[in-house]
C-alpha cells in the first residue's frame, strides 16, 4: 500500500513538475464580466498572495467574511428564514386550533400578509419563537433540512438553496484556492444556515457565524440534548457583526462582502484593520433577473453603507452590468 | 521561479517516494509513560484514521476539544485569570484612592485574601468587571500580553504561559498531525486566552472558545472599536460548554479532554455523539511536581465527572504515574 501510494505521489509530482514554466491560468471568475469589481477582486488576491510584496498577507490572516441574505443568496420577497417560519406555522397549525383566531398566526394561515405585518416586530418575534423554540437543536436541524428539500421559492419555483449567486460562489472558491478562510457572518440564524449552507457554499459549520437563540442543556431519556429556548442569545447584525467577528473569529478580516446597511459596521471594521483590504457590496440592480432595490427597500436597505462605499472607494457590484448570470441554473 | 518551484516539488516527492515501505514512526507522545492513557490515545488515533475501517472518522469531523485551566495548564493556587485580575487591581489602585477603604479592592491591595474571598462571588465579579471592562478589546489584549510577559507564578517563579503541560502539548500536536482540528473550550475568557494561547498551544484564535463579556461597537476618533462592557455575554462552563461547542463549532467533537466537573457536560456531549469517541480527564495526583486535588478542591473540583468516567470507562490520566514530565522546562 505505502509503496504504491508513494509511487502515485511520485507520478503526480512528475506531472506537476513537467508543466510549462508559465501555465495559462483559467479564468477564476467566469460568471463576471470584466468590469471594475472583477478587476478589484483579482487585484486584491494577486496583491495579498504575492510573496515578499508590501501588500502580502500571511496565510493565517487571510480571513474573508460574507453576509448571507442578499449577498450569497436572494432575500426577496422576504428573508427566506421568515418564509421558513411561515411555512412552519402552517405545518404546526393543526396542533394549535387557537391560532385560527389569534394574530399573527391567523394571518399566516389565511395568507393575510397585511395582518401579519400589522402585528409588528413583536408578532414576527412570536412567529420565530414558536417555530424555532421548544425542540432540540437536532430536531430543528431536521425541520430545516426537510424544508430546504421540499419548499419552493414563490417566484422561481425552485428550492431556496438554488437561489444562490453563481458569481459569488466563484469568489468563495477563488479565495479558498488562494489560501483564504471563508466565513459567513449573517444576521440570519446559525442553526438555520448550518444544515444546508456548508454543502451549498463549501463553508464548514464552524465558519458560519450568525444570530442565535439561547439553548438549555438537559438529559432526555439518558441522552444529552440542547433544547432551543424562545430567548434571543445574540443578534449578529449591524453593530453585532464586528462583535460576532471578534467573538467567533478573533481576527479582523482582510476581505468583507455585504449588500446592505446591516453590513455597514462589518465593512467599517474590516477597513479599519489597515494594510491590504477589500470591502465589497452587492448592489441589487437587476429587476429582471433578480430584484432591484437599495435606499428605500423594506428589506436589505442599502443607504449609509452605499454612501461610505462611494466616499471611500469600496467595491460596489452592479449585478445587472457585472454578472453574466445570477443563479447557477442559468449557466450554459 | 515556477520552474524552480516545480523542480523542488519533484525532488521532495522523490524523497517521499524513496522512503522504505514501512518507516519506523518516532514516539508521538515521548513525555507519556506507556500506561493505559497513552495506549487509549494512540489506539483512538489509529482507529479513527484507518481508511475503510468501521471506526474511521472523516477528516472534516475530526474535532478535538480541550478545557484549558487544569487540562492544558495549571490552575493553582487560583485560576490564572483571577491572579491577572488581582495584579490589575494593584496596578490600577493609584487611580482609585477609594479602593484603599473599599472591599474587595482593599483586601487585594493589602494581600488580605480572606477579605477578598469574604466578598463572595459578587466581589469577585466586581474585580473582574473593573479589570476587564471599559477598555477596548485591543487595549485589553495589550494588558494581557504585558502581564504574560512580566508576571511570575508565585510557586514556580516563571511566566504563567510556561506552566503548560508538556504531555498535553504532545497530544495537541499528535492529533493535528493526524488531521484533527484542535479547539480550546474553556470557562476562561476568550479575550484573556487569545493573546497568548495561540502561540503556546498552536491553536489559532478562531479555535479558542470561552466565556465572554458583552462589547459595544463605537467610533473613537474616526476609528471603529469594540469597548468591553461589565456585562456577562456567555459563560462557557458546565452546561455552557455543550452550548458553546454547538454555537461556535456546530459539530459534536469526537475527542474531549477536561479535568473537572466543569467539563462533565462537555464530556457527556462528546460521548453521546456515538461512533468512535475519546473522553479524557486529567487527574491532578502529583502534589510534588504540580498539585494533588479532586473531590474536595476549592478549584477544579473533580467529583461527578470522575464517577461517570469510572462507570463508562473514560480515560482518567494519573499525572503522577503517567507523565514523565509535567512542564516543558523539565525536559532533558
Amino acid at each position: 500500500m505505502r509503496a504504491i501510494a508513494s509511487l502515485q505521489a511520485l507520478l503526480m509530482c512528475l506531472l506537476v513538475a513537467s508543466q510549462p514554466a508559465i501555465a495559462a491560468a483559467p479564468d477564476p471568475l467566469p460568471s463576471w464580466n470584466d468590469g471594475p469589481s472583477k478587476q478589484a477582486i483579482v487585484k486584491f488576491v494577486a496583491d495579498t498572495t504575492r510573496q515578499g510584496s508590501t501588500t502580502f498577507v500571511a496565510p493565517e490572516a487571510r480571513i474573508a467574511v460574507f453576509d448571507n441574505d442578499g449577498t450569497l443568496w436572494s432575500e426577496q420577497p422576504a428573508y427566506f428564514q421568515l418564509l421558513f417560519a411561515l411555512d412552519r406555522v402552517k405545518a404546526l397549525a393543526p396542533q394549535h386550533p387557537d391560532w385560527k383566531t389569534k394574530q399573527p398566526f391567523k394571518g399566516v394561515i389565511e395568507g393575510d400578509t397585511k395582518a401579519v405585518m400589522a402585528s409588528g416586530e413583536k408578532g414576527l418575534l412570536e412567529l420565530i419563537a414558536v417555530t424555532h423554540a421548544g425542540m432540540t437543536t437536532e430536531e430543528f436541524s431536521k425541520t430545516v433540512t426537510d424544508w430546504i428539500a421540499t419548499a419552493k421559492h414563490p417566484r422561481f419555483k425552485r428550492p431556496y438553496n438554488e437561489l444562490v449567486f453563481q458569481p459569488m460562489l466563484e469568489v468563495l472558491a477563488y479565495l479558498r484556492a488562494n489560501g483564504f478562510k471563508t466565513y459567513i457572518v449573517s444576521g440570519g440564524g446559525i442553526e438555520f444556515m448550518r444544515p444546508w449552507a456548508s454543502k451549498v457554499y463549501g463553508i464548514p459549520p464552524e465558519q458560519i457565524v450568525g444570530s442565535s437563540g439561547k439553548v438549555k442543556y438537559e438529559i432526555r431519556n439518558g441522552k444529552p440534548v440542547l433544547v432551543k429556548l424562545a430567548e434571543v442569545d445574540f443578534v449578529d447584525d449591524k453593530e453585532g457583526k464586528p462583535a460576532g467577528i471578534n467573538k467567533f473569529i478573533g481576527r479582523v478580516p482582510v476581505f468583507a462582502f455585504g449588500n446592505s446597511d446591516g453590513d455597514h459596521q462589518m465593512l467599517q471594521w474590516t477597513a479599519a484593520g489597515g494594510g491590504t483590504r477589500f470591502m465589497g457590496i452587492v448592489h441589487h440592480t437587476d429587476a429582471k433577473r433578480e430584484w432591484a432595490y437599495d435606499r428605500k427597500s423594506h428589506i436589505g436597505t442599502l443607504d449609509k453603507a452605499w454612501d461610505e462605499a462611494t466616499q471611500k472607494g469600496w467595491t460596489v457590484v452592479d449585478m445587472q452590468k457585472e454578472w453574466k448570470v445570477i443563479y447557477p441554473w442559468e449557466q450554459k
